[in-house]
């Protein structure tokens, strides 16, 4: 999928290092500082593993609230170290076992993927929920729409950081007959799909595709397939490869305009008549998946003692938010199809979509900000 | 209404004139002025209304389309110098025949409001074409709306600026069905509303209420009913006060939130039940006023020949553009309120209302954008 754009296991070829892949603690991040790395989060692949046997499945004496609770955190840290695996095989796929490696990486991507949407179903309607509130004037915020025994849902951050009280039931009076209704309809078809998306992971985990992946995380927590010069190798111009990676990608998007406030690009298309995710999304979908790579690069080089980089992270969070918001308009857009809906709902459901969409814009305006600042810190 | 801080009958009263209101021309501005200002006002108002008489009713040989254009004009003339004339009549009140200004002013508001309306109609129903035709991802623009006969509309300027041909008929149908019925319904219910205000506006024009504004216009053009001290007295304290007022408005605007792109501020109660328009706006449109006001003020001072600021001009603008929006996202609420909609119609009128939403937030950025160089530019 990547080209390389240096030979990886010639340590004198590719560019001088720039300054931000450095090393503080003096020597040459090499294919040794990748092990080192690798077996850690294989480790803590298989901690959270166990945690989540224990805490998942029936602990119904440890009550069920904490234990859901539980359940999910460990789900998070699974993913977690799943997709900082499945990164750094990417990145450093010139020292690693090839056939090893390409058979590894789509095998945790569908473990993170697969236990991941649960979250994100709960986590959109938070969001849309919240949203519809504040729509409606209201400053409650709605009461938790989470089902009994799933996990925890954390609200996306709303626009303009209202109080975070939970509201009872009967003060939904606040809202108008469409929005009311427009949020049952969205609870309905987003529980659903949780609900659905909840039992999927767990028959994933019970499945022997995840019995294989967990026993090859299991092997890679004590033995990382290096190839025979790897030890040696200097890790760095991967590292740069990666960077560069998000660099050019940066480049291609549209920060001009992004820089612009109220530049109205993320609404265009918002009446199309074609129902597919918006076309000018992706560009920023692919930046923020490279710019995971690229700090998860960075932790590899740096043992994980690097210190943060607050624009990085801001620019990260930002596209968070951006492909948060921007799915978040969907779900509004594909309700709005429901048959039979009554007008007031699908009002209520279009300002909730252009809603999002503004989000999307205003997500792209906080990344082009963030990253304006990261590049005036990296000479 | 308004107070007066300042007794404007004693020329020794009063702070020190303002950087921002001397005069470059010399001398100081003195009651002399305002009657010149008023007298050349008045003629500029018989002026177009006999312009508006002869091109407005029935002139068939002159082409239809000419003369409405034509008539339009002369009506935007009109109100612009009726508009003047009460905007002096209240600021320098206290130098005036007070029981002759009281009259006059509301017949002078009555005279522009009536005109107007129709523009407006027109207007708003271009500007929300417009979007529609944004939101559904297409490039070319509606037609001209424009009802035969009636006066030209132009159009509030569209956010990002795209290519502004009119398009054929046909080419409508790269909008999504809910779009197309939005827009059909708006344009429906707006040129119905346009169309009722062209009636009212040439009753208005034949009325005796009108004939007697107009007889009182003629007399103003010749005689200005001053105060016996006014034509000695410095008509800068007033002028101050009309300034005063508005920067004690603006004051009390929420401009820090304003200045934050995308706070999402004016899409609260974008939902609400209350279906009035949005209070929020309020104190926005009384400074778009006051701004109006002040301007008049200047043009007196100056007799006309004052540099235009420009910064206060793009505040104003911004302030146009805010009140367009805001009524401009009201009628797309109130066309969603119509009985027995589909709801892919509801649907498109509630995007399209966010959108108008977001345009008076973005509107509210630009003021303050604009009034934080006004301010620097003026000590």
């Amino acid at each position: 999928m990547a080209q390389q754009h240096l030979d990886p296991t010639d340590p004198t070829s590719g560019a001088s290092p720039r300054p931000s892949t450095t090393v503080e603690q003096g020597g040459t991040p090499t294919g040794d500082a990748l092990a080192v790395y690798l077996r850690a989060q294989a480790t803590e692949f298989l901690r959270a593993l166990r945690l989540h046997r224990e805490t998942g499945s029936g602990g119904a004496a440890a009550g069920a609230a904490a234990g859901a609770q539980e359940s999910a955190d460990a789900a998070r840290a699974l993913r977690r170290s799943a997709r900082r695996i499945s990164a750094s095989l990417h990145t450093f796929r010139g020292i690693l076992d090839p056939d090893w490696s390409d058979e590894m990486r789509p095998e945790l991507a569908w473990v993170s993927g697969t236990l991941g949407l649960e979250h994100s179903y709960g986590a959109r309607l938070e969001r849309l929920l919240v949203a519809l509130y504040r729509l409606s004037g209201s400053t409650a915020l709605p009461a938790q729409p989470v089902a009994a025994g799933a996990a925890r849902v954390t609200a996306g951050a709303p626009h303009s950081g209202g109080p975070g009280h939970p509201v009872s039931a009967p003060e939904r009076g606040s809202l108008t007959v469409g929005a009311a209704k427009a949020g049952a309809l969205l609870e309905r078809q987003l529980t659903l799909a949780r609900t659905r998306a909840h039992s999927t992971a767990l028959q994933a985990l019970g499945s022997s595709r995840f019995h294989a992946v967990a026993d090859k995380v299991a092997v890679l927590a004590s033995e990382v397939p290096l190839t025979l010069t790897a030890p040696a190798t200097d890790l760095r111009p991967l590292a740069f490869a990666a960077e560069e990676r998000l660099t050019d990608a940066v480049a291609a998007l549209p920060l001009v305009v992004a820089g612009h406030p109220y530049n109205a690009e993320a609404l265009v298309h918002g009446l199309s008549p074609d129902p597919s995710p918006h076309p000018q999304d992706g560009p920023w979908h692919q930046v923020r998946l490279l710019l995971r790579l690229h700090r998860y690069a960075q932790e590899v080089l740096h043992g994980g003692t690097s210190p943060v980089d607050v624009h990085l992270l801001t620019a990260g969070q930002a596209l968070d938010r951006h492909r948060d918001a921007s799915e978040a308009a969907a779900a509004a857009a594909a309700a709005a199809r429901t048959p039979r809906i009554a007008p007031a709902t699908a009002y209520a459901l279009g300002v909730l979509h252009a809603d999002q969409r503004h989000e999307v814009e205003a997500a792209r305006f906080a990344f082009q900000q963030a990253w304006q600042s990261t590049a005036a810190g990296t000479p």
